[in-house]
């Protein structure tokens, strides 16, 4: 449904115009005069938002307004329940809070071993850890690419964990499938939508970062570009967004998981690490997520941070990682939930 | 302390101003010559900062660095414990959570005496209300304004909460001090420099709210002027700041409570109801705020929130209110604190 | 005018009972119903925007949306005729570029007069200076105070430029208007509004400066304030907005020029040195600012930018300040203006 | 270079540490001892900044200061001239300023030639047009694709104006380099590195546009991916950031025109389309642009705005193109240029 809102003045034959075209198009007119002015709202089947701007451009016209939001196959309108995703025995939107947690970048084959068994013990429910990194400089490490793959494989194959990575163009979907149980789209790809189309079509579980100013309405439709493929095992990630701030890296935008967990049925996982860019604000940020209603984190740690090739700032110690899942439990319980 | 960055091929002439004029301001220069370019220490008491402009000004100068924060009474560095202030009973910035609760605006004596009863028996430690509203627009209420202060302050008599109110210019200070147990500084006043006066002078509790594009330097530096009166009785107030998206009100940052609780010994309370803008949003935010590490909660209530004259769509029934108190029990307790 | 869309699958009895609110509010009903949903328009004469909320929180209510702006006196809508404001025989709105130049801050007798004829003789309008600083620290200067604006006036005697000079406190109104030709509200203040009440009453021209995060809409609400009280001498000043990009002091929002402009009647003052923040963007800021319809400019001038108390970095030197001239005289003939 | 500042009472054993570092990554360390703390300056050849998070996880100390920019190939220190980029006869980057026109969407053979022709006769210098079209929602018109590619093609032929269109994936850059004469990179891929590689080995011309949150050092260091590769046939664009203003779609960040051409040689286009998404306002960006500095401008153009499948509201009409580029020859000219 959308609304057509006529000038103070319009005329007969603006307002006839308006409606002859909303009938062309195939929908239903609804007038409602004023005194002042005509409203006109438009029913109908079909994606009206679409000629939003056209209706906006005919003479006469003030502004349309859409009514309905327009993301669909992500809506609760449309699926009420919570999706599960299936994610090493767990089911991500349950009961059950899960962690993923690994290095930023994949530097070596023993400190993705390390960090593998590290965060296992503590709890963790997958490993993450990039081979294809995102870089603002061209200048800088740029992940170990197949290499960085494989020793993820290993460290699945010697853990248990599944493997959450990030694939950064849609050429590389087929090869990063072959190694990975959950794609990772990152916050600057969230649009990139040769990339939706290409992890849609792979069928593959799917973790999708909101972009750094995207808003939460653009996340919803990034993620209806997978789920329009079938693609259902969609997870969406508050990572923080870019605001006025500078004592922390991101602002994490805490709102957007009651906002989501009301819109959608997906998962809605947080990333403390990026969202605030400190590792001290690290346990603070998890466990205000899991107050908020998170279904799950994605947390960065590194054997050792201060030797790590990026985000070694937002790094926890597979120490202070242990610490941040037993404080984390201890909430999940307090909003009856377990982790 | 301060660094100068001097360019790429400055000159000797040039790096010898910079030094006498150091040496001027009573300060002391410690050079550092590198192949490429020199960069020259400031170091010595006293706000070098205020300088950064005039040195970065002079021949030569690519830019300055100052090293050390702005703040310093507000700093932990200044003070490492805990400030506490006393409100009814309890001390802010101790082990419990205290929450102040009640209507955006008074709007009648019984609204206001009804509202206080049932916050009170929910486990309020304080009533507020305002009295003189800051509204974006000339033609909507402005509040009760003098009558609205009599009808907390009956409250008060009834219930024993007591009564935390907005006070917009300097000139009230006075009156509203005579009613109020607490000042409310709005986000829209956070820079009104008089009135950050005014209340310091008043050596009144304060409670003074982020601006809605402040930074929390900025805030920080605005408690500094009420602390530079000698009066410590301040709590700083996260409560959402503005930024692209659309789905919420204001954007709660939830960052800033680790943020400042780090680097302030201040209070520090969350406003989950401007923070998110609607009701249903804010027993999650609040929930995150305490697990993040806030000290206490500003809520608004309201009998009717669908006949309230102000924020209706971000009031919790007092049933609501009710509810969330319990529900942040839970997750106080998880973070090893009292509400 | 404002419609409300009911949610899908609304009651009767709710329809009726937001149509009983609508009438008993004095305002009429218009009915559209779909087969999807019912929208209702309400029309009449008042300010229904103020109950939005409430209609908003009733039940079967999805959402309420205001079809015509909140300002009224500061809109071309009831004023379609450009509002010329007098200063020193020019008239604010009209054809000529009007300019306003001097320090940020009045420094010292000296200062303020040598500025006064440097930017008389480069073709200046007025003479701006401020003795009461809003400062973001409490430890920096300040202003000079009363003796700052003793000297504004010495300078307007010799030059005959009338005097600009910021107000920052409802209490000081009337020791500013003593002195001053244009009192500004600066940005930190386009909200105080008890300060915007006072120089609405106080029947003085008003430079009214956007706050450095405060939508168009506010600005011209905060207009609305002054114009509420019959003072119709006010001038709108652009002077940026903040946003996350660092390599300036603030995002200078040109389309605000031609969207006030085409908005309201009241003069569009553009301010390049806080756009910018930066002396060498001024020029080609202010010729921007010409290009995009601006009334008027008002520029930072200092005999010694690197001797400067505050704003060196973005204050022009005098003969900066006479090229600018002759460069934005150029570009206002090219838009047929004058300068 | 950077700057390492320890804490206040940072330990010599720490300090030590810290200089190995240093000396171990092939670098120099310059001592500054003050009594307060110590600084140490890093100098050398390399890319010391990508160890910036190292140095600040280590003990005692308290930040790290890059002082160099991050982009090289793209700063005026590199190349002090501007890059002159070649199109339709003309050096983009020259005295003379050019302008890209023409619709959205190729909608179909018949909008496509007749715009063409209509921007011609008006004096632009090449035809705009997107066969493959990044949208917001996967249920909206995605572009002719090939099909609209041929379109331009057959433009070109009959007009002579090269063709400008957006490549939004790695693997589509041969086939759009087959039709092409400018590769655009939207905003929304400004970050897609594996395209910006891409486009990079192609060595074609490009027109990268900046992110709507992207800072102008990230558009900088997009357009350094690409220079890497050797190709200096790179124009910047900037086309509105996203900010809290809702009276425009995006803000037009002039600022950025002049600071982009004091920092890098590469000519710099502004959208006014885009900056401010109506037509109404287009033509005073467009001459703000020119009279800040661009060199350059790239305009939506449709014969019919109200039936354009996409952008119709800020699209010009072929009569209003023309006008605008009578309006902008003007300012061109009072700022020593032509168009």
């Amino acid at each position: 449904m959308m609304i057509v809102v006529m000038k103070v003045g319009s005329t007969t034959k603006e307002i006839s115009a308006v409606i002859a075209r909303v009938k062309k198009l195939g929908y239903e007119a609804h007038l409602s005069d004023g005194e002042e002015r005509t409203i006109i709202g438009i029913v109908g089947d079909g994606n009206i938002r679409e000629y939003a701007e056209q209706f906006q451009m005919m003479d006469g016209v003030e502004r349309t307004m859409p009514v309905s939001h327009p993301y669909k196959l992500a809506s609760r309108d449309f699926h009420a329940a919570n999706t599960l995703v299936p994610l090493n025995g767990s089911k991500v939107g349950d009961r059950k809070i899960i962690v993923m947690a690994g290095p930023c970048s994949v530097e070596s084959r023993e400190q993705i071993l390390e960090t593998a068994h590290a965060v296992k013990e503590a709890g963790a429910t997958a490993l993450r850890g990039g081979a294809f990194k995102p870089r603002t400089s061209p200048y800088v490490f740029q992940g170990l690419g197949e290499e960085g793959l494989k020793y993820l494989a290993e460290a699945r194959e010697q853990t248990g964990l599944p493997v959450v990575t990030e694939v950064m163009d849609s050429s590389m979907v087929p090869l990063v499938c072959d190694y990975a149980d959950v794609l990772q789209i990152g916050a600057r790809n969230m649009q990139n939508y040769a990339l939706l189309h290409a992890v849609g079509k792979a069928q593959h579980t799917v973790l999708l970062k909101r972009g750094m100013s995207s808003t939460i309405e653009e996340l919803l439709m990034a993620a209806e570009y997978i789920l329009s493929h079938g693609n259902t095992r969609v997870m969406l990630c508050e990572r923080g967004i870019r605001t006025f701030e500078r004592y922390t890296r991101n602002t994490f935008d805490i709102n957007a998981i009651p906002v989501l967990k009301e819109r959608t049925h997906l998962p809605v996982i947080a990333d403390p690490s990026h969202a605030t860019g400190y590792w001290q604000y690290v346990e603070p940020a998890a466990k205000a997520a899991i107050a908020a209603g998170a279904d799950g984190l994605i947390v960065e740690v590194h054997p050792k941070p201060e030797e790590a090739v990026s985000d070694g700032m937002q790094s926890l110690t597979p120490k202070r990682f242990a610490d941040m899942m037993r404080a984390i439990r201890r909430v999940a319980e307090a909003v009856d939930r377990t982790a």
